[in-house]
């Protein structure tokens, strides 16, 4: 999109200094630089939403779909979500004091970050479990709600919740205000990210498509209906998983897909298999200076989470995905950077 | 709400024959007749929408849940999914022609309605599997559209999707102009009630929650990425998992719920379990000369489709939903009708 301010005439009096300009009123991606990543977003809105485009989509099936752990907020040194499941433990601890001495709690809660970081995959899942079920879902929700309010990311000490990227916040209402109905389709649990999810991206809860696990229907003592997070995995929504959840839950074939890491490979590769004109973008994390650097695409450092391998960069190249390097194509990646 | 029509001045030279108009104009419900359930919906909607109301609710929440089968259009003789699953079998024979001779395929061949109609659930469930599974979503998606072009009704000989609910079609369309967001939630197959809501109903497919089976990502021959349904229930969205479906698909609590039937009535206690004005409203199936009479409940005779128990009806009395007769709440049951 071409900025508006060359259609706008001076005002009297004034004069419009372009060049020392990096953002041009009226321009709705203002934090990204100009370069090709831009330019697709721009190109791919254009050739959906003007009705002359042969590739025209009615609004009604404009559906853009975002991984949310390191495409629309930070995922290191750990998943939000896990951090809340760890600092949740005292709470569970306090209500089944027979926990205490019991591994993994006994670890997570010494406190020994290095000891903690090595537990084995079944330990951590009985974390979660312990940590995400077992409650009605108003209780769990205004758990993360509270949890939500006082913790704190140790690297910027801010609410997790401030972590978001700019740049990427600005594709959501810039694609929302284009009529598309945006999705977070995230491998972090459902119910978690509907807690905020509203508040923080502008997505409602019934948009966020994620891990779920079943609930079941029950009566409380008062005789009032009640749903109880249960520990059986539901949807696993992850890898293949992500492209069976959005038939799932949505039932249609997103136009747009964003993401970041292999989690979301298959995600994309079913967004551009679809007709029409077709969006699908990853986000390289270069930029420990700003944010964190890690692939081990582009010879970044290798990493466990959100790892972009140099098989995913081949492909995106191949396929002519868009790879957005978070150095290079983002101005500024916070909301509260200067 | 009053009719607009005593407020409009009448136009010079004209008689505004008020008593002789059933119809009045400006009225968003014309076949409902004058009465309690008419009165409900109305009181509901200016109670949850109109801002000085101390019970108003923000757009973004209003969401409603409308059973289809019973309360959207016609369940009887049989569940029209189930009708097209019996009339898929040849298509499936002629894949599969071992099936031929093998129950219970050689009995639906047969066209022995007597027979079929005493198959057992088992048996129910091979064909349910045989003709819904097995194949892309796609291919699913263009043989439910293709057989709902021809496939007729015995009793009206229409299409289906004509043998919904006139005053049903008004509440969702009234519901939907008051930013409501209105949800299909069925006990039936959620990918095939997603083929025609949207034409049928004016709810898009993400907007329909149902039955639902896994479905398994993969790669075509030509390497692109397909969705196979499989054999695998994942959801049974019916009493109980109404609600479980809801917090699935949804994951807030509905202010307004239609349904007709037992299956139902878990979505009833979970909706009106909530805080505010909230609607919970049944159609009672009691007129057998414009549609079909069953119950048992009112006396009506029995029916293993869409049961509705004197013990459901007792608890819609004590629990203040609205029971709608079918009888004399509606003045029209179809659009088709003069």
């Amino acid at each position: 999109m071409l900025s508006t301010l060359a259609l706008l005439p001076a005002l009297p009096g004034t004069t419009v200094a372009v060049t020392a300009q990096t953002t041009a009123p009226g321009d709705v991606l203002p934090s990204w630089r100009e370069g090709p990543a831009k330019q697709a977003i721009f190109d791919f809105v254009r050739a959906t939403t003007e009705r002359a485009s042969p590739t025209y989509v009615a609004p009604d099936e404009r559906i853009a779909v975002f991984d949310q752990d390191g495409t629309l907020w930070v995922e290191q040194p750990m998943y939000t979500q896990v951090v809340y499941c760890l600092e949740r433990v005292p709470a569970v601890v306090e209500i089944k004091p027979e926990l205490r001495n019991v591994e993994p709690f006994k670890t997570v809660l010494s406190g020994n970050r290095e000891a903690m970081a090595q537990l084995p995959l079944r330990d951590l899942e009985t974390i979660l479990a312990a940590t995400l079920t077992g409650m009605t879902v108003e209780e769990f929700q205004s758990e993360v709600s509270r949890w939500l309010e006082t913790a704190r990311h140790p690297r910027w000490n801010r609410p997790y919740t401030e972590l978001t990227f700019q740049p990427m916040q600005e594709v959501l209402r810039y694609l929302q205000s284009n009529a598309f109905k945006t999705y977070i389709v995230t491998g972090g649990g459902q119910d978690f990210v509907r807690v905020y999810a509203a508040k923080t991206y502008g997505v409602p809860p019934e948009q966020v498509v994620g891990t779920a696990g079943t609930t079941k229907f029950g009566y409380g003592r008062d005789g009032k209906p009640l749903l109880t997070k249960e520990p059986k995995l539901l949807l696993n929504d992850d890898k293949a998983g992500k492209v069976e959840g959005i038939h799932l839950m949505i039932g249609r074939r997103p136009i747009a897909a964003f993401g970041n890491s292999v989690g979301d490979r298959e995600m994309l590769e079913y967004t551009r298999a679809g007709q029409g004109d077709l969006l699908a973008m990853l986000v390289l994390h270069d930029d420990a200076s700003r944010e964190y650097a890690y692939g081990p695409a582009a010879g970044l450092p290798d990493s466990k989470i959100g790892t972009f391998t140099p098989a995913l960069y081949d492909e995106a190249r191949e396929q002519g995905w868009t790879v957005i390097s978070m150095k290079n194509d983002w101005d500024r990646v916070f909301a509260f950077e200067a």
